[in-house]
């Protein structure tokens, strides 16, 4: 059976990921992402309204017309856990394939949010839901199974397309992690399993893949958070927090420390809202029943007016904004521009990382300027990675053996660690490792 | 009653820390510190066998002439912990003054063991222990007294000298840490007291003060280290481990996680003997009776043998070597010149970081080249530093209140975060912040 | 005689610089600059309309309230030279002393255009033009005397206030250049004669005391930029360059590459029009009298729409924007907001050095983006700094021998490569090294 | 025809360069280098003694077993310029070749230094000198050009293939020089007849491909070099200057300037003698009759405490050492093993740029260090590169239009930002664009 893999985006990029497998003739496609720093380089861009041709131009959706090139017929998309850059193109690009939307219950609801912003096209394909472990028939002779993995957002899977010449195993995203705060353990046995069974691909994310060892479970992100917060059980002013609001795990040590320490917690902003809302909806977690979420700003600034009446010391703020955004809510309050007065002395806790994009720093470094400015004192870098690290990857390859490497979700400097990694383990350049770009079609079997 | 401050070394560099307090007539000395990279750069010094001016010369040790100008009779050399930037030059230094080493006991021991491998001056003082909390008259208005600190060396003390015109604090080397794996956590309680009766000068460690936040606890490094090793259960190769001999809380962890993952522990190295025998013979901690701790190389390649000829997979050799030191344990292990052979995929596990110096990091480059030409993998920087952030320095300010501060264990690049942070807080250079250089005599009060 | 040194503003960052020197019962003012950082971190703030209280508040002009405990008669406001953080504070703060302010003749030129777009506030005080190597009496005993030097803008002084104590140098903004390509070299021979004479006090800009060696010359950057311009001859598409609006120099050497290479340059852009006009209606540069400069967004707009019809390749325009600042020409076109159209290859030659703060390299990589997004090729970083390096220190310590030496124009970080390299000249802190910050008030002489 | 390119060394690294193109039955081999750095991490090795094989497995020289699969006779091997990792395999892998080795002649020269050295093989090869320009046939329908290209060494060329299928240019290892103070200019005029007639593949060499712009020109150096030393004029200590050995052009501006400021040049150091002396006696260069060249130990040391005895303001020692290599002449000055005593003040001019390699980058700084203890102040990185950055390589893909492109001379991350740059010019991996390793076989045509 011809099995071939199409490159469609985020092979030199991170951001708009987008696979698709050709098995005999049946397609699947793994993931469609936004890139979305290539839309925030204009001003003023509003992508609800634009269509996927301008975007495409632009580069923030995959250009997928090399799709005409691969003769079968999309049996399912299958983005692979609910972040922008793996979810964020479906609304623009899913109307053109004649396929069921595929995904875990948590990623399944975050694209239908999607769909339901979307203004310029109307998006009907089937959405169906499928748990980490679950399988679907792939036309005759194939089957799609989804294994669970960690990551910074829950219900994350990675997909694999059995196929009669072996499975294909599409491995964005994911930590090693055997104890992940929320959620299962990363299902090494079944991955272990698969690799006995024969694994003709590989595609493998190769974000973190220059950094020595083992990238930390988020338990360790949450020894770490514990040890920031109970430091400051005493402290008798403010304290604001900023994560993630996908990442729901880290959300959650926020809370229950919030509540160890003896202050209230409240989420504030749009996305912390939607992401959190959601997950409890769909009962991936238990928050306390009189947690406030808050997204819309008349009532976040209702909810800082509260807090400041009854006072701040009895709350903490769990906010938008780790990144600097110019209209996130923590930027807003170094402005000055809600409810919120901080004071001297008062601390603001970035459980996150600064993305490392020189506007992404320059916003960074502007708002904690401001917050100084107001008098606040900053806690940053509370956070572990959710991709791989060296040791994960050579772990990944001793599991599944596979016979033919892809590089993914990075650019060329992104890839060379990766390729040392993986040459070092007897793989070659031209023969079954396979570095490639957008766009391209590798044939694997004839 | 004058007070003076002599900033003798350790004030435009870390190492060789030497500070004079004269309160009227009687002078306590803290610290009697060793520069190390000063002897290192040059090629065979052997400063057993050196005399003081020759190592004053080189900037190796502090120099003490400057005590000719200060007016009193020194009544106590206090050595604040055991790192040999803190007691390094007392073999050199302290036979010239007629007055007792006071110390902790682990701290005691080690002075102790520094004498007795001096081979040039012959050091008599008395060498007095004192506990953590305790306290001893110095003259008749005076008294000195030990708080209780946490650093990456078990029993440190910031020492304090009460006055009458109040509190000298030497604020050196610790870390903010209420979960310390070993010992009490840091006594900030007492701390708040010594503020609360008035405190007129604080000499502190600027090391971190760039830092944002907090520095995390031991227990962080722990939580770190466990996922490490833990993840690390199924390896049935090699696995060695590094970090400071020193350091008993970090050495402690290695042992139990170790034991935990079903490898038997041994402890390899002259200085990873000296330190953890020590302890264990202080009753610091209390290993398993079977822990083996070879420091003579003969010993330590026999054991190498044994744990070839019964099984890599069996052991977890922590030894010396973190800095890919030339002659150290870990780098002669990477240069294949001991009996244990590493194996491709090996694991080394620095618990440790590189000190940022350019002759340092070539070494550990060289070291880690070497590890990964065996076919060795490295996960490295499971650690946490054992100085103040920048909260811990706010935190300080705050419990102390202090009149007068006086910067010190930096360069003046080092200084500047601290200098920004405490004019932050209303201090002024010129008036009651200090930025002073080594040889300088401070005069407090008249 | 009493001297006292007040060091109002530029000690704790580069910007709003202002100095007072009292000599007995006459005070000489140098500098009154504006920190435009402190202003740009704030959206939308228009400096023109706001008052001086205000401006302090943001640290964005000196706060000169220290002035009040200065016992003496403002005798003579001396602005260096024309960058903005050496006068950009006069059209706020002059207005308060009833004193001349006495400049080179191209400084006083840009003064009297700030007080004139000055929307607030009347400043009335007397402009007096006085030439590099002039003098002038201030009271009976001190005199005032303009030192020739060479900086990144043309007419640059360094003032020296004679004293019956000894000279007073203000050292600041300068660069150790005997090919200038415009203007005298340094005068060198005349401050080897005040070190004769005696100097009480020599104030340093510390900019660049930790770059090894000597600052290039202009005429190295004049070198490396015909090498890029010659290079470019052969291509007949679009070529654009930026720099520096007030360097001068710099902006000759474009204007005459331009001209060897068969391109008619032309200057665009509002401070391109401003310096490069008002150096030539002074007489400092000689343009061809063909020169296009235009400042207004029509002329500008206009120009461009020429060159596109008449042939890119045969234009340079030398436009503002070389920091990606917003509203500049250069991020105009990146945004392809002028009729100036990018065409793929063509070539934009930074002569400038991105101004390294997070902020900035934001702005400035965006801009490159866009450029690039546009087909645009960049040439970046050539230039050389207008800022002494260590060899230029140690020749001006050497020529001065002064008595006092006191660091400026950094915050503390950037004292300290200062202070390092000062000590290691014998001086030492506390006594004739004075580290200090805005607002004191060194008294020198009693 | 078929050509196939065997990418056999330095595709993974910068060293150990070597790669033969077979063209029908006939083959040509470019480069035999050696790896320096691989010798270097492990001590006391001594290349001339070695074997090939175990230089083989040890990294330092190219693994030419793939050669085996190459069905062809090679008919010439061409060192394409003087440089270690160019030449420095030849004296243990070309005997295996039934070849004469073709290069320029002052890269013929070296070749020849480097067999009598050898002391494990006999190389015996025809050594066949041609010049910049020259053609050779190669078999019957194959011809071998050399053009002249410009980069740190002199005589360097790129020599191309012509074949029927097209030509095959090995791009190895220059910079975009027109003004290059020795030599002829870079021939692009060549480059662009032979782009004309057809370029089957482009082997280039990725260095500096992530420098935005152009490499300056060898006279911008000089014109740095030449601000530096006539700064330096009235100094009346001592000066010592260092830079490549086998940088003639830099050495020549070395000996005019220092002659242009009253001093005598004088050149010390095994290598300076002995490529200097080279370039002497083959006329590249007329270096005033008396300027002294001394490699030997013994006589470096004579002629040091003659310049201690005369005065060493009159003489500039022009030394080996400038990476800090610590058996160098400049590092053995900075330890004070030479009779030549550096005095405070006294100046060490680095022409040179540090290697970035932290084996290295310690080195360097240990020397500047002990210079440092001993007085001496630094002006380092006085230098241009020697490899094309993006506007040269842009201007090669447009002068060569080559069919195919082969990054070379980098590992993996070196390339990234070369395929960036081609990928933006229309070639595609998997296509046209072939990244590679050591020991692939690429075949072109059938």
């Amino acid at each position: 059976m011809e099995i071939e893999i199409a490159t469609i985006g985020g092979y030199e990029e991170v951001g708009r990921q987008m696979t698709a497998v050709r098995a005999g003739d049946n397609v699947v496609i793994f993931d469609m992402g936004l890139n979305l720093s290539k839309v925030l380089i204009h001003d003023n861009v509003e992508t609800e309204r634009m269509h996927s041709l301008d975007l495409i131009d632009m580069g923030a959706i995959p250009d997928d017309r090399v799709m005409s090139d691969i003769e079968g017929d999309v049996q399912a998309i299958v983005p692979t856990h609910g972040h922008l850059d793996h979810i964020g193109a479906i609304s623009k690009l899913a109307h053109r394939y004649n396929a069921p939307i595929v995904a875990t219950p948590f990623t399944i609801e975050l694209v239908k949010q999607e769909i339901e912003s979307e203004e310029k096209f109307g998006v009907e394909n089937d959405l169906v839901k499928m748990d980490p472990g679950g399988t679907m028939a792939i036309g005759d002779d194939c089957e799609l199974e989804f294994v669970n993995v960690t990551h910074s957002v829950i219900d994350a899977i990675n997909p694999v397309l059995h196929t009669p010449e072996g499975a294909v195993v599409y491995g964005l995203d994911k930590r090693m992690d055997h104890n992940p705060v929320i959620g299962d353990p990363i299902d090494m046995d079944r991955f272990r399993e698969i690799g006995r069974d024969g694994v003709l691909c590989y595609i493998e994310d190769c974000t973190n893949a220059g950094r020595k060892g083992k990238t930390p479970s988020e338990s360790v992100a949450r020894s770490q958070l514990k040890d920031v917060m109970y430091s400051l059980e005493d402290y008798d002013g403010g304290i604001v927090a900023t994560t993630f609001s996908s990442h729901i795990a880290r959300v959650k040590s926020l809370v229950e420390f919030a509540d160890d320490i003896g202050r209230q917690p409240v989420l504030l902003g749009r996305s912390m809202e939607k992401y959190s809302g959601t997950a409890e909806r769909l009962d991936f977690i238990d928050f306390p029943s009189d947690l406030g979420m808050y997204g819309h700003r008349k009532s976040v600034d209702r909810t800082f007016k509260r807090i400041m009446n009854e006072g701040k010391e009895d709350y903490l703020p769990v906010v938008t904004g780790h990144q600097g955004e110019p209209r996130a809510m923590l930027t807003r309050m170094a402005r000055g521009e809600t409810p919120y007065e901080l004071d001297q002395g008062d601390k603001v806790i970035f459980s996150a990382r600064v993305i490392p994009e020189p506007t992404n720093e320059g916003q960074r470094y502007q708002a904690e300027k401001l917050l100084g400015m107001q008098g606040a004192r900053i806690y940053d870098d509370i956070h572990v990675s959710g991709h791989l690290s060296t040791e994960g990857h050579y772990q990944m390859l001793e599991a599944l053996q596979p016979e033919n490497v892809i590089p993914a979700h990075q650019s060329m400097e992104g890839y060379s660690p990766y390729v040392d990694l993986v040459t070092g383990e007897g793989y070659r350049l031209g023969d079954d490792l396979h570095v490639t770009q957008n766009g391209n079609i590798i044939q694997l079997t004839e």
